[in-house]
């Protein structure tokens, strides 16, 4: 079944990219739309894009029908990872260098801008208002996520609730709005919409702790950026919670000296990752990761039965047995 | 009549920054909303929700039917302040220090970043998606604009139609979009949206072109930052294409020797500006603004004749004769 994901993620992405590069233009002043398009043709899923697609097929829609709004999430992804790697000064995206080292601060504030507005104007192309509040209330969140991951990295006393609290806005909001806007583009009823919302949240809630397990288990080629990552911008990450939660003193000191330390060696890195699995605290995030899966999948029962249906369970088990 | 237009700023102001306060609410994590409250609080003359009101007065309709799209235009006219202080490292802004100061740089991005999708939540609230897509092509706009501005500062030979290009789109695209909001919320038809665009568009030239003259001689306490900032930032106003174009060698080298130098002492600055002065090309450019506040009027005769539109008329006269 993964091939099958892997297959309709391609599918999916010939499909929104067509519709992206009708509405975003290549150059301009100061090289802007080359700096917009730099991590777009970098590579990515477009797994948010392939959510939309599905959702609205799942309540009977066609993926014409959904093109709009799926380029406009796959828009508003890229504009957050632009700006998240400013903030977290990360260099490094999908192999690629970051906008920001590319070109400058200015012209990475300013792609990321331009991608905000654009997904704005290809979403109202679509005609539907909700989509818009939609999409502008998980923009809010997205932000207010990375505010509270940005101070989380401030503190060694971040909870397991504060953490999911954090994850469902930065992560889960727009994943949950790509599968609504999916269902609203279909006329899917509230109560349909309402399941699709719960399955974007609980599987966007698995993602990114998924995320941040590849992020210490991962094979670096696939993920364009070296392990541990997270562990040296100082990420409060589920893994890091729980392995602080059940360390002992040693362990935890141990912890504490890589965490959030930019000069950490490799093998310090690489240290700490082992103490995190001796701890249990990756397979923690990955029974929970895989419990959010299964959350998903539940919310999916309320729709009806089809193959688009089935798919989207799929895709739920995809998400957190992927290794990339 | 400047009265008149102070009296009724203040009026709009209070409506809209009330509808602001239903919409955008305080602290939050990492004090993300203070940080968007920070230069609403600290001033702003509230000038596109009054045209966005004026312009739907002077269509048939009421105030309220447009305070969402009001709120929403304030909103994104902050958002690109708290981007473009970053992007100009710029210090201070309306007497305070810019949120980068005050904060940082990555709570500044998203302070941004969360106005700008408020905006797009207020403005969707609103129910009507045309609304949404004059907005988002403004903001597209902007951003254009201002990568035109930041791509001038490495260049000694901006033309006066580049200019005129970039301030369309980095100032007028905005107020452009606020008195179509304004027609949109009051049912306008074709050829009435089309005059406000135009009114909209040549008020915005006018306006900036005035702002760029006040830069030069302003009262430094109404400007809230020092005078001659653009000619240290190395901004390429018209009145600097003009001195430039205008200048003997020694002049040119004078003006170039304190243009986008960030060490010159006040008073070469001071300097500077009288060299513009007698060159004619501060008057040149109050000329132009004026040229563009008479097209602005034009524009307006092409909608019915009642109170608002002399209001409006008004305002045009007020763009390019107030003195802040």
């Amino acid at each position: 079944m993964h091939d099958r994901v892997l297959e309709e993620l391609e599918r999916a992405g010939e499909l929104v990219d067509d519709k992206i590069r009708e509405v975003l233009p290549r150059g301009g002043a100061a090289e802007l739309y080359d700096a917009c398009w730099h991590l777009i043709e970098a590579g990515g899923k477009r797994f948010r894009p392939l959510l939309a697609i599905k959702s609205c097929q799942a309540l009977g829609g066609a993926p014409e029908d959904v093109l709009p709004e799926a380029a406009a999430v796959e828009l508003i992804h890229t504009f957050t990872l632009i700006h998240d790697d400013i903030m977290d000064e990360d260099e490094e995206r999908r192999g690629v260098e970051a906008v920001h080292v590319r070109w400058n601060v200015p012209v990475a504030i300013l792609a990321g801008d331009t991608l905000f507005s654009k997904a704005f104007e290809v979403a109202a192309e679509g005609g539907d208002i909700r989509v818009v509040r939609e999409l502008a209330r998980a923009c809010t969140e997205i932000c207010e996520g990375q505010a509270m991951d940005l101070e989380f990295e401030e503190r060694d006393d971040v909870t397991e609730e504060e953490f999911l609290e954090m994850v469902r806005k930065k992560t889960a909001a727009l994943i949950r709005a790509s599968c609504v806007v999916g269902g609203l583009k279909a006329g899917a009823d509230d109560d349909q919409l309402t399941a699709l919302a719960e399955y974007g949240e609980n599987l966007g809630i698995a993602f990114q702790i998924q995320d941040d397990v590849l992020d210490l288990v991962g094979d670096e080629s696939k993920l364009g950026k070296p392990v541990g990552s997270d562990i040296v911008e100082g990420k409060k990450t589920l893994i890091i919670i729980k392995g602080l939660e059940r360390a002992d003193e040693g362990q935890r000191e141990r912890i504490l000296s890589v965490l959030g330390n930019e000069d950490a060696s490799r093998e310090e890195v690489l240290e700490v990752i082992e103490i995190l699995r001796e701890l249990g605290a990756i397979d923690y995030a990955r029974e929970r990761a895989r419990e959010y899966a299964e959350a998903a999948k539940e919310a999916l029962s309320r729709l009806p039965g089809n193959e688009h249906r089935e798919f989207l369970e799929a895709v739920a088990d995809f998400v957190v047995e992927r290794e990339f």
